[in-house]
């Protein structure tokens, strides 16, 4: 009984991650309510999303279509010997975010997940090796996220380049556990209130 | 840093309800990931949006824009001297897909609102009394939702067709207050509990 545009285009933003009926629903009946520039601006944006952006060939990092490397590689104030490897794209502007790191990606492309079919093969890992012997990098910080799949992501990661390079002292290491900001302790789980315990700093 | 296309689809995303930057974040760099085929079915849906929908001129609900009139109100099955109001256009398809309804819809478009500016002339008050009328309408039923604001409209409503019709004998009715499916009785509120006692049904 729903138009048949609407229900079509409730389908199709239904695709997006996390979007049910009801909230597809609502996206489309809201872009029908508001102007129709907004909804023009938002499907050229998104049409342009796949002739405008690819994936790094060297960082997996997303990057301009006409770039060859991600700037956030070739930029020459960046510390190309030292590596943080993340899981997605995206997290790696949630890190520029913070202005604190000075040095180059390398994204995986995910998290070891043999249930979802993710095997060792499906990351770039024989890249970021690769990255290791040829820019002589010296730091590896891993920053995969706090879950089973990061944790064994991350452990297999320290054995690749602990067996790969044996004696030329890459370094392996990870983003600290502790209290995150705003929480009390009391709500903490264990497990981080542990790590904070653990990884106690001076003052 | 973001690659400028990436950030003109997150912004552009963002003006959908309830989405904020790193939902709009999520959603874009899934639709860059995923097949092209996606994105352009949901620019395309998306585009075809305004042209293709449009108000109904009787009962403000949506309806193709090759129609006159929506047919929830031409279908010679329903009937016409039964009008539901709802605040916005798809409420009519939650309450649609209960198939246990047989008369026709009128959309108010809102509930009153003071601080939102949404006052009494916004809403289409004046064409519902009109249509109250000229279908020799027998029954109103008020399906406003159970806020402040709805419970305004809803006794504005009333008032106002009872002084419009003081002796033709148009009911006024709302949806029945109960506990819902599959909520406890020890989680229900009190109004809502007050209410399913106050109508209690026979068994």
């Amino acid at each position: 009984m729903l138009p048949q545009a609407l229900t079509d285009a409730i389908e199709a933003l239904g695709h997006l991650p996390g979007v049910g009926p009801r909230t597809a629903e609502r996206y489309a009946y809201y872009l029908f309510k508001s102007s129709s520039a907004i909804t023009k601006n938002l499907t050229s944006t998104l049409g342009a999303l796949h002739a405008k952006i690819k994936t790094c060939p060297v960082t997996f990092a997303i990057m301009d279509a006409n770039q060859d490397v991600s700037p956030l590689y070739t930029d020459p104030s960046r510390d190309q010997t030292t590596i943080l490897v993340v899981e997605e794209p995206l997290d790696i502007y949630a890190l520029e975010r913070t202005k604190a790191y000075k040095g180059v990606y390398h994204v995986l492309g995910g998290a070891i997940s043999p249930m979802d079919g993710i095997t060792p093969e499906k990351l770039h890992i024989k890249e970021l090796i690769a990255r290791i012997k040829k820019d002589k990098v010296r730091e590896v910080i891993l920053a995969m996220n706090p879950s089973v799949e990061g944790e064994s992501t991350a452990i297999l990661l320290t054995k690749m380049i602990k067996e790969n390079f044996p004696q030329s002292g890459v370094a392996v290491t990870r983003l600290a556990r502790g209290l995150p900001l705003g929480v009390s302790l009391e709500y903490a789980d264990q497990i981080t209130l542990a790590s904070a315990l653990d990884n106690r700093t001076d003052l």
